[in-house]
């Protein structure tokens, strides 16, 4: 049995210093000179973003779509990427998923047993069903609450009978689903500062994983502010086990630079330092002073 | 510019005389004797499904997830497989993605342009944005609206302020995604037989994908009933534009025989005939007599 992921991260933001998730999503059409547009070229960048900013991240998170959309040969550059990523830095595979319960137990073969994921993001649009599988293989499920796209509204915010917004009612159900064990947090995008601070009162025990604080325009103040757990497990980690995704925001430093890596680190640096772990009093439990 | 899929659809149909859609989700638990439970097990039976079953499909919907869980080597296989299939049968391929823009963009790189697919399932929980890009490079999107599994209502039957469920809200949104252009249809588990015939009141004019009939249990006669469209370009086509999914159901006929691709053929045949194009009359045009 592996080490529970909260205390592995919450180990690796204490080690780092920060809550920057270095994000994986290498875009063809978005590669510094002498990387050729194809599976070759965001291969070898994806490794020299790992080379470069691993000793700056709190966590990767690889984007499977953006290795898919090369065929066979994408997937197998994403498993010989996964290699290449120091053990003691997290995980995440971004990944989206959402299926019934056996198609789900395929899903969590392909992303936890195949590409060693810590952790996943999952939608939660078919409920337990989808996640549970994850669950049992080991994996951390960051389930979609509010995602930092701009129509995430048009069936996210939707108006509750209860008086609460679909997302603030998938977050409470993800919350039931945890149970407390450490195994559930929810994706909050940083574009949606208002509900970031909402869903936080609502559910204070859960880990947030807030993208969209980059190329997206988000709120990186409300993500420091609102983004820690301040309840139950993880809240006892430092930084209350937030993340706080970046992917465009350092991979397009590289552009137009002699050193692409050196771009990079540097940009992964920048990022680190506007996302300190703020307060190490929330390594301590409430109550425990 | 490829012919609409909606009437590559039809004129499948109307040929085939079926409604059947055939699921590839080759299990490596549930293969026959002398299909080892591996990669080159499940790729060989899936081809072995595609040679006995296409003379007997409206369409095939392989599932990405029983390829993606052998890495990229499953993948590799399933590409293999698309190129088997013959061209007039439509091929739906099952993927359920849904992610911000960009991303959707690298998803639908992928399936649309990588694998061929016709047609793709997609989860509405993040909006257009997840959508568009498979509508942009020409593929007809299945929106998930009221899924076949258990934990399905968790989610999609969430009573909104309106009075209407969470799935009933999501196919008002996919029907307005759409505008009557023939590019948008639902997945409606054949599972909840009740939210079927609601949601077929509700958006007369979209194409369902019925999925649930055979080893998930639920209703053939509603799936025939309520599954085809009523009015619009979907009413247009032979059995109003229907799929009904089957996997599992035909999947598992071979086990323990002595000549698999037989007892597959025959299971499909047995399938098509219990889901048969009902009212060719469905063909004319609503007013057209």
């Amino acid at each position: 049995m592996r080490e529970a992921y909260l205390a592995r991260l919450g180990r690796r933001i204490a080690a780092s210093g920060t809550v920057l998730c270095v994000g994986l999503d290498p875009d063809p059409a978005a590669l510094p000179d002498g990387f050729p547009p194809d599976v070759h070229g965001i291969s070898r960048f994806a490794r020299l973003m790992v080379e470069a900013c691993a000793p700056l991240a709190a966590a990767f998170k690889p984007n499977l779509a953006y290795f898919e959309a090369f065929g066979s040969p994408g997937l197998a550059a994403l498993e010989a990427l996964r290699a290449t990523i120091p053990t003691n830095v997290p995980v995440v595979v971004d990944a989206k998923r959402g299926d019934i319960g056996t198609t789900a137990a395929r899903q969590a073969a392909a992303i936890v047993a195949g590409l060693g994921a810590d952790a996943v993001t999952v939608n939660p649009y078919l409920g337990l069903d989808a996640v549970a599988p994850f669950v049992e293989r080991g994996a951390f499920c960051y389930v979609l609450s509010r995602t930092s796209n701009p129509s995430a509204s048009e069936v996210q915010d939707l108006a509750l009978a209860s008086g609460e917004k679909v997302h603030e009612r998938v977050a409470a159900i993800a919350a039931g689903w945890d149970r407390g064990g450490g195994t559930i947090g929810l994706v909050v995008g940083a574009t949606a500062p208002a509900e970031l601070a909402a869903l936080r009162r609502l559910v204070p025990a859960l880990p947030f994983l807030v993208p969209g604080v980059g190329t997206q325009g988000g709120s990186l103040e409300a993500a420091l502010r609102d983004g820690p757990a301040t309840s139950g497990l993880a809240s006892t980690q430092p930084a209350g086990a937030l993340l706080v995704n970046v992917s465009r925001g350092i991979a397009r430093s590289a552009l137009g630079t002699r050193d692409p890596g050196e771009a990079l680190a540097e940009a992964a640096a920048g990022w680190a330092a506007r996302l300190p772990v703020l307060d190490s009093a929330a390594a301590v439990p409430r109550g425990a002073s």
